[in-house]
C-alpha cells in the first residue's frame, strides 16, 4: 500500500495523523498540486475528483476521500478506536467530525482558494464567497471554543478523528489569517492537549 | 426516539430512505425552515448548526448530521447493510457517499441557496458562486453517468447509502433546473432502478 499526497495540504495531514495514532507505517508519494499533477489524466485514473490523498491498495485499486481512507484503517485495525465503539459513540464522533469538516475545514479551504486565487488556473475564484467563508469559519471557531468549555475532546472524553479534523484546521486557518483569539481559552487548552500528541508532528 | 425534520428538504429525505430500507419506524416532527424555526434559540439547543434533521434519543440527547444519524442506525441494526461489511466495502461506500455528497448534493444545495436567495434573511447569496456550483453539479452528473456504465449501483453491485445520496440529489436538482439529459442512459438506468424501491417514496 502507498498514499499519494501533498505534505503541506490539510487533508493528507489528517490521514497521516490518523495512521500515526494507529501506529501504521505507510509509504507516501508526493504529488505536486501547484504544477497540476493531480489534474493530469494519469492522476484522474486514480481519482476522477483529482484530489489528494489517494490510497493505492495491494490489489491495485484506489481509495480516495480522507475519511474513507481513515475508515478503511479503522475497520482493518480497530484499536485504538478513533471513530467510536458503541453505536452512540460512533454517531457522536461522526457528527462532530462532519461539523468540523463541513463548517470549519471546508470553509477555511474555500476561503483560501477564493480569496487568494491559489488555483486560479483551474477554478474561478469568487472573492465575495471567500469572504463569506471566512465569516463562517470564524463563527465555527467561536462555537468550538464554547463547546470545549464542557468537553475534554471534541466528541467527548476520548480523543477521536473529530479532534484530528479540528486540529488540522486550526493550523491550516493561518493561511487565511484566522487565529484563535486570546479569549478562546477553552480552544487553546484543547489545542495544546492535541499538539502534545506525537501524531501532531506526522 | 423522534426526528425533527422538514419533509421537502433533501437531507431529511436521505434519513427517511435509509430508515425505510432498514424497516425502522420513526416519529417525525416538522420544523418550518422558511419561518426560521430551525434558527430559533430553542432549536439551536438541539443542534447549534441549526440544520435538520435532528434525532432525539431516548436519553434526551440529540444527534444531528444526516450521515451520523444513518451511521447510528447502521450500528444498532446492521442488516440490511447500507454502509458495507468488509473494510474495503465500507471504505468504497464511504468514498462514493462523500463524493456524491460533497461534489453533487452540496453543490446543488449551494446553487439553490445562492441563485434564488431562498434563505436571504439569514445568509448572503453570492450569485456568481451559485453559478459555479451549478457547473460543478452538472460536471458531477456527467461523471456519475460514465461511472454507472460499469457499475450496477453507485458503490458496486449492492445498494448502499451512496445510492440514497445520489438519488435524492438527482431529484433535488430540479430546483436548479439541472436534469439528466437524454444522453445519460446509464444514469437513467440506475435512477429507474432506485426509483422502483419502496424507500424512494419515504
Amino acid at each position: 500500500m502507498r498514499i499519494f499526497e501533498a505534505s503541506t495540504a490539510p487533508n493528507p495531514r489528517r490521514v497521516r495523523m490518523f495512521l500515526a495514532e494507529k501506529g501504521i507505517e505507510m509509504e507516501y508519494v508526493q504529488v505536486d498540486l501547484l504544477k497540476g499533477e493531480n489534474i493530469s489524466p494519469q492522476f484522474r485514473e486514480k481519482n476522477p475528483i483529482a484530489k489528494v490523498p489517494v490510497l493505492e491498495l495491494d490489489d491495485g485499486s484506489y481509495l480516495s476521500e480522507s475519511m474513507a481512507i481513515c475508515r478503511y484503517f479503522e475497520a482493518l485495525q480497530p484499536e485504538p478506536a478513533l471513530m467510536g465503539k458503541t453505536p452512540q459513540q460512533q454517531a457522536v464522533i461522526e457528527m462532530w467530525q462532519r461539523r468540523c469538516e463541513l463548517y470549519f475545514m471546508n470553509a477555511v479551504g474555500m476561503c483560501f482558494q477564493h480569496s487568494t486565487g491559489y488555483f486560479a488556473d483551474r477554478m474561478k475564484p469568487v472573492k465575495e464567497w471567500g469572504d463569506e467563508c471566512y465569516t463562517g469559519a470564524a463563527k465555527f471557531m467561536h462555537l468550538l471554543n464554547k463547546h470545549l468549555a464542557n468537553s475534554t475532546y471534541i466528541a467527548g472524553e476520548s480523543f477521536s478523528v473529530a479532534d484530528i479534523t479540528a486540529f488540522v484546521t486550526v493550523d491550516f486557518a493561518r493561511v487565511i489569517k484566522l487565529k484563535m483569539n486570546e479569549e478562546y481559552t477553552h480552544l487553546r487548552r484543547w489545542y495544546d492537549l492535541i499538539n502534545a500528541r506525537p501524531s501532531a508532528r506526522a
